[in-house]
């Protein structure tokens, strides 16, 4: 943004396009959260056509950085995601989809509802993971195997 | 992970152990919600020094990657975020901070509570961005200026 003029800045911010600022790779991070209740399901990046067909056709579609293709979520576990709302931040690069799941209701692929199911705790060794009291909803060894 | 073992994913995803995949950059990406009403405040990165600043402050410490810098969000703004509860994901490279937010109690360098104050609306035209009904708590040409 440092050769960006302040009608730049203010149509970035302010205006009515959608101009998503891709990262060098084309991507743009996206944050998932339960339509309902708002937990954090997942995050996830899209390039542009992940981001197109996601807004033309209501279900989220991402980019898959270890597979380098368009991930299609829920596609092979029947978890689809609809999205309810889809917002961007001020400066472009990040999106928020608020989103409803079918299938299993589970986001992650360990078969949990959410990706987040850690809590970092500081203890005095340092900070240690606790599992949270989530638990599979399906067998991913069945869905994925 | 193409040349993890089992076992590594199993420490990776399961285990108590904090082992924050850092990018080739020394980021992990961190979403921020409001500790009470899960709205998505902003999306941010942090480097190994601001996770260990956060954890052992319970203040939400980033890197800035237009400073270059570590950023003690708020430190002039006043806006301080203090931590309620830090998770991280199946696969260790993202973070999900709930926070509470001091001072104007917004979150955006525009001055609105949250970053996220635009709906990405399917129109005849393509996508098009709606301003919500938020409005700037602080004036950033002072607090910034």
């Amino acid at each position: 943004m440092c050769n960006a003029t302040a009608a730049d800045k203010q149509a970035l911010e302010e205006g009515e396009a959608l101009t998503p600022r891709f990262d060098v790779n084309g991507l743009v991070t996206a944050v998932v959260t339960d339509a309902d209740d708002g937990t954090v399901l997942m995050l996830a990046h899209m390039n542009r056509e992940a981001l197109d067909l996601t807004m033309s056709t209501g279900i989220a579609h991402y980019y898959s950085r270890s597979r380098k293709q368009l991930w299609k979520k829920g596609e092979t576990s029947g978890n689809l995601q609809t999205v309810t709302e889809a917002r961007i931040d001020c400066d472009q690069d990040a999106i928020w989809l608020k989103v409803r799941v079918a299938g299993y209701s589970a986001t992650c692929h360990t078969g949990r509802r959410s990706c987040f199911y850690r809590r970092i705790e500081a203890t005095d060794h340092g900070p240690l993971l606790r599992l949270d009291e989530s638990k599979p909803l399906f067998d991913p060894s069945n869905v994925y195997g």
